[in-house]
């Protein structure tokens, strides 16, 4: 693909290809907030939706410091030798300000990040389009267009994206760490009603007692709650993405809800309401755009803001009077 | 006040004295997704501007376990006893989905709850209209109005909400936990930028030694990194919101931080952008709420449901459909 704008023929077949170039061509694209490169994402979009929706797609959220990354790379690396191809995604609704963690992305996933049937799409640098949802999700069908049949999309930071995780994926799993008595407190209840499994990570060499501990904590606390997913009962387990043990058993608990989603017709369901909040985002985000290009509009906004700045009208007020500017 | 609507004159002279239940009553139209509650809240904020604006405006967050509603609690208290009004809101993006924490809003600060000089706003229940950001600040505005002097807005979670916070309020502390290892690695790098004040909380009887320990680690980690308020130099502190140390210290540099913003004129410059940022996530939910009410919308959408749930449209082609509907 050279430099120049790629054709709409020229992006589909690369990505349809598993192009990582190109794919990562295509994901800027969608993200980008262009109204031309918007336009040929969507272009883009309609014309791979057939090669679409057969990844399993998992979500992972986890406290700080519960081994997000490093248990992601052992996940990775365990399904890649099942022989499947693993993209990893990031939700990250800060990314509009805030860098990487401070060990930066480029330590992270090492082992992962080399091997050919792995793409890992770092997080969307800072300016990107409103909508981490609408951004990530795309990124995501994008990876399924180009031959990835997992899917990892990562949470940054715990508390809030695991909604807009939950919006995005099948199955949603939840990383701790020993020691649960803090955790269990500082956790919110609905972050644990969201995962359809528990992982308590770090149950490295000599921390398996007070892990095992932990995970049976977890399972009680998990008793007392509804199940993400109705019929399915959320497990809790103990391993270390360090060591690799529990690796293989989190990916057949994966394998199992992903089952139990099929059998109980959720999958389906799922699926739907996926698109319906990709549909509800496009369109929030096009309304948008589309008040913003009235004519007049910009210099209306800008003697707003300037009214507010001065005291000259309060917020409501002076939203009251962009509303009467027509199209 | 009546059971009945209230007139926009009973709600302004009721926030102004300091009613509670008026104050309460405020708030919910503020976060209410009805026309007319919208309405009557923006006329409110309209009337009651004159009076905002002069709290210390405190944002606390914080790792899950790390005791935010403790230290709230303690500092809270302390404040009181300094002669000041309190009242303490939550930041909750993810308030549409999920409940409190496991141990429960009603177990929370109940000291607080308890004085009259606080107001303590329980985070907002489920199907409250969109806004996070523009509900919390609304709340915020009218805390001020009703006299309250000092506003602590809690973040719920860690790594989206900071930027929120970081919108709505002039100072924001970071609460952590002794131990600092895997925080460090796990604390995103934007969390720490964003803080003014970094406070090592649970630094209890016995676990001095760790705190002073974490609370160097974290000054260590700070040098690094550019500080949130240009000029001011971050601090990293120790406290027992529990056993009460520290708690004066912490108040003590809010205080200095705010006086900091003032001296460098930073203190306007933050009241004109949490001004824009208001004005703009208004303007955003009116033009939603204008697009969502042309005639034949609700139709359209629910046609395009349909036509994206049975395949026959994708998200993108059905929105550009939708965009074709003019007022």
């Amino acid at each position: 693909m050279s430099r120049a704008r790629p054709s709409l023929a020229e992006l589909a077949s690369g990505v349809r290809a598993g192009d990582r170039a190109v794919l990562s061509r295509a994901i800027t694209l969608a993200e980008s907030s262009r109204a031309d490169d918007q336009e040929l994402a969507q272009e883009l979009l309609v014309e791979v939706m057939p090669e679409t929706g057969r990844a399993v797609r998992l979500g992972m959220t986890g406290v700080p410091g519960a081994g997000k990354s490093t248990m992601i790379e052992a996940l990775g690396m365990h399904v890649i030798g099942e022989g499947h191809r693993v993209a990893v995604l990031a939700v990250d609704p800060s990314s509009s300000r805030t860098g990487g963690s401070i060990l930066g992305d480029k330590t992270r996933m090492q082992e992962l990040s080399m091997a050919p049937e792995a793409y890992i799409r770092p997080t969307a640098s800072s300016g990107v389009l409103g909508g981490v949802a609408r951004r990530t999700r795309e990124a995501l069908l994008l990876c399924e267009a180009a031959g990835y049949d997992v899917v990892i999309v990562e949470s940054v930071g715990v508390g809030q994206s695991e909604a807009i995780l939950a919006s995005l994926v099948d199955t949603l799993a939840l990383l701790l760490v020993p020691g649960a008595g803090d955790e269990l407190q500082g956790i919110k209840r609905g972050i644990m009603e969201t995962a359809d499994i528990v992982v308590v990570n770090k149950s490295d060499s000599g921390r398996e007692k007070q892990a095992q501990l932990s995970a049976i904590d977890y399972r009680h606390a998990l008793r007392l709650l509804p199940p993400a997913t109705p019929g399915w009962k959320t497990p809790s387990m103990q391993a270390s993405a360090l060591e690799g043990t529990g690796v293989p058993e989190l990916w057949q608990k994966v394998v199992e809800h992903r089952a139990h989603l099929e059998s109980s017709g959720l999958f389906e369901e799922r699926r739907t309401q996926q698109q319906l909040d990709w549909l509800r985002s496009l369109l929030d985000e096009a309304v948008l755009a589309e008040f913003a290009a009235r004519p007049g509009m910009d210099a209306a906004l800008e003697a707003a803001r300037n009214d507010v700045v001065a005291g000259r009208a309060t917020a409501p007020q002076a939203v009251a009077r962009l509303l009467q500017i027509n199209p």
